[in-house]
């Protein structure tokens, strides 16, 4: 008989088909609460096609808009905001968060597109990322191109939009493997991205690990060189020099993904081999629907004129009823699995070593 | 910290409250929807006093229409059909099915009626309970009188019923703890009921075992007296004899709730008393909607003609996304917290005992 764990991953995996469903179309309200009371994903490809945003964004229409705005910037070495990062001396993992500077959108779109049609070594790689209902404020100009509200998850949910996110990036951003509280209506609308999932009852197989935190920062620093380690661009177009990893010691460690289902052979646990991803490519004008607390990777292509561009909707969850609690309980039998200790088989009434 | 199976539970507590929500109307399928996602229950008073069945059925009615057919009806000494009977001889527990017998409707009317307005002791307890779609079979000339399906069930679920079950008995049936694989409508005609309900995290609490299956059958049986034994009625006004159990030895185990919220202090295990069932009465009109996978135990009073009846619509189960898989998996850590030996204390290289 195999352990609670394992035929938990396996259940789920009899009783769902691997694969995002695909939608002819936006779903009614109704629909929608049957994917969200499933806790299952869903893609509508062209189901934004009509939005302005889809219409209009180009660079130069973004530039014209935005141009001037000072935008937060997310910079890191690789791509890899909040992200695990292996330190180089020894075999310790840290969580990683990016270097965050303002700059003058312009500016920012300009390295984008210099970095995508760049065929040699480029600079740091540059995200706008700020997953703070951004689009109401820092981008607020451009508001008007999408809609307030996504009607099928407003009238489902009973409840408005708890943040709109606008993401705009080059291909070497990549999101790590990591879940969110939120209902999240992810519409694509320049470039490409493809998104890895996994169900909450995957837990077992991410080995979420206590990580120390950092923060990428230029070199140098004026940190003590023994709380640091190198894990540096090479090349600069942004003012800013070589980064590196300062470790955050005061800060509490966080429970992080460290396996990527893009690497299944490393850092596994015993479960990793049940997982079962879904992958799914985002098109221009592509809508996913991404349930709360799923696990995502994202990695993304640029478009014809060297940007990714996405905008997404998050919703809060409803903790009512038994998921979250259920979630929370793969968790604590996984961690207890952890802690339990491997006792000796017993000898009844015999033999004893040692002593 | 406290064990998982205790965490979930709590968890579970702290996020739902331990009432059922009482709606003012039948909700919309979308709102219904809402709680089909969250596998809440909740009661709508006086939702069905437009049913043709709130308005015609009393005892002259259903005579009219049904008087001469025959219908199954179920006896048992104590109204504990499908119930936990402990032996008289050993500790042992018994599932017993109840004794059936086909007899005219309008007979059996009487004897409820009967039993209901007798003040010395009656006989065996009768109940049609056969739940097998019998409101579109045995009591087809009664199907006319309610609607053939639950609107916003139907729109909802996308789906008809899958079963339409009628209930008919006296104050003395009970309906032990149990749960069914039905979303489950139940609308009461006469008389009251009284639910009980304990939510699919609450498994731990029911302590579930594994039991031999029994009948009740008339005495003297052809059945060999070790196999048996007695608990019978002590008076009889149906041509049955005395009852007692006959155990099927060949038949296979079959788990079974053992635990009775309302004898909390009883048959316990170690999660017991972490349970808070959620306790509603449904008059006559009311509505409940009873959600997939909910143990209930069922108790009854009579209306002003001496009968409870009721009528209850059944919608199967999804088994998409990780409900089903979630309960399964607590079922399995409580099983395998069943099976663990409790090792003893291991020494650090040190003495050892015996050898
Ligand atoms: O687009 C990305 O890079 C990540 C998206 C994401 O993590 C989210 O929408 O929650
Ligand atoms: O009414 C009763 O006695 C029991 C009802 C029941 O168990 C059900 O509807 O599933």
């Amino acid at each position: 008989m195999a352990d609670p764990l394992t035929n938990l991953i396996r259940t789920y995996h009899e009783l769902n088909a691997a694969v995002v469903d695909e939608l002819d179309e936006q779903p009614s309200a109704l629909e929608f609460m049957r994917h969200v009371a499933a806790n299952r994903p869903f893609v509508v490809p062209r189901a934004i096609r009509d939005w302005p945003a889809f219409q209009k964004w180009d660079a130069n229409y973004l530039r014209h808009l935005m141009g001037r705005e000072e935008v937060k910037v997310a910079i890191t070495s690789l791509g890899n905001a909040d992200a695990v990062v292996e330190s180089k001396e020894d075999d310790s993992l840290v969580f990683v968060e990016p270097y965050e500077v303002f700059e003058p959108f312009g500016e920012f779109l300009d390295s984008i597109q210099r970095s995508s049609s760049s065929t040699t070594e480029v600079g740091h790689v540059k995200y706008a990322q700020t997953q703070n209902d951004n689009l109401r404020h820092e981008y607020a100009s451009l508001l008007p191109d999408v809609p307030t509200d996504i009607p099928f998850a407003r009238i489902a949910l009973g409840q408005n939009a708890d943040a709109i996110n606008l993401w705009i990036g080059d291909d070497r951003s990549t999101t790590a493997l990591h879940k969110d509280n939120y209902e999240n209506i992810y519409c694509q609308i320049r470039g490409e991205k493809d998104f890895v999932l996994l169900s909450p009852v995957e837990m077992p197989c991410v080995n979420e690990q206590l990580l120390a935190r950092g923060r990428y920062a230029p070199v140098p620093p004026a940190a003590d060189a023994a709380t640091t380690f190198y894990d540096g661009g090479k090349y600069d177009d942004s003012g800013v020099e070589a980064l590196e990893v300062q470790l955050d010691s005061d800060a509490e460690r966080v429970p992080v993904a460290t396996w990527d289902p893009d690497e299944p052979e490393k850092r596994t646990t015993a479960w990793s081999s049940l997982a079962k991803p879904l992958r799914v490519t985002l098109r221009e004008g592509d809508m996913l629907y991404l349930p709360c607390f799923w696990y995502h990777k994202v990695s993304q292509r640029v478009g014809d004129e060297g940007f990714v561009c996405a905008v997404n909707y998050w919703y809060d969850c409803s903790f009512e009823g038994s998921s979250f609690a259920s979630h929370s309980f793969v968790r604590d039998v996984y961690l207890a699995e952890q802690r339990r200790p491997e006792y000796p088989e017993l000898k009844v009434g015999g033999e004893t070593e040692g002593g």
